[in-house]
């Protein structure tokens, strides 16, 4: 089960990519630096999209290495264009594909893992994921998005979720 | 598995919750009516703040549905207030809560299920779940929280996380 959320972790990374190419498209029809929206904000005490791209990936990563127990490269935040970001999110795919389930099997939902930024500290592998590590990762993928909404960019919640694989009953 | 996910959309709607308390203690300090929030886009062609908040409950009971297999209560869409807000969510919680792992254990993972608003669609339980519904879930409710946040709402991150148990290595 842990190896299908980083899975899909990934997968929601690789729709954030998409919208970045899409945000890229709207900048060279208006006309404008696309890189302006690394500094968009939605309120001025609040983190800048570049920021919102870097912890979307580092929260997927952590969890990787948390539930894996395997230590996982450090990602530099020096990205200063949307493409460094395309960079960044290629990156921490590289990581995330590069694991199997095999990575996983030894972690039981009681354990208690390390968690990679707060040294010293711990909780149980399934409060971990469930209760920080998902909704973490959802909110700055969601505020990204919802930066380039309010910034006019033409994506809507299908480019988010990206394709299902939905059947007839 | 399936019933820990419904539990900790249960979790976040109690958090958002909280949050909306936060908007209407900031409304009463800077002496506006909090139901104009109701209103509030990040886009003027983007779903209003009171269809996140709407949208997000309907996400979490439609996974608790399809993945008991029980037909749950239809809540209408008639929320005109902030109180109202926490009344919905306060319905949807009665209809979460009251759900037990005994009502999810046969169902499993290939298992196809009906999509609740997808009259004659169905999709594969563990996509259903992990593609579809937790990503659209969190999206409306950090989306609501992005607006309450871009309306200077005094929240951080902590309140849509709520407290985590983190303890000692």
């Amino acid at each position: 089960m842990y190896h299908h959320a980083i899975q899909q972790f990934a997968r929601t990374l690789r729709n954030l990519d998409a919208v970045l190419g899409k945000a890229e498209a709207h900048a060279k029809t208006r006309n404008f630096d696309v890189n302006n929206f690394l500094t968009a904000r939605l309120a001025p005490d609040m983190l800048p999209f570049v920021r919102q791209v870097r912890i979307a990936c580092d929260h997927a990563k952590s969890a990787a290495q948390a539930l894996s127990g395997k230590e996982l490269p450090k990602h530099e935040d020096n990205e200063a264009t949307l493409e460094d970001l395309h960079g960044r999110i290629a990156k921490c795919l590289a990581v995330l594909d590069g694991l199997s389930a095999a990575d996983f099997a030894a972690t039981k939902p009681d354990a208690i893992v390390k968690m990679p930024n707060r040294p010293g500290k711990g909780m149980r592998a399934d409060d971990y994921l469930w209760h920080r590590q998902i909704p973490n990762f959802y909110f700055h993928v969601t505020t990204a998005y919802d930066l380039l909404r309010a910034g006019g960019v033409d994506i809507g919640k299908s480019d988010f979720i990206g394709p299902l694989d939905i059947v007839d009953l």
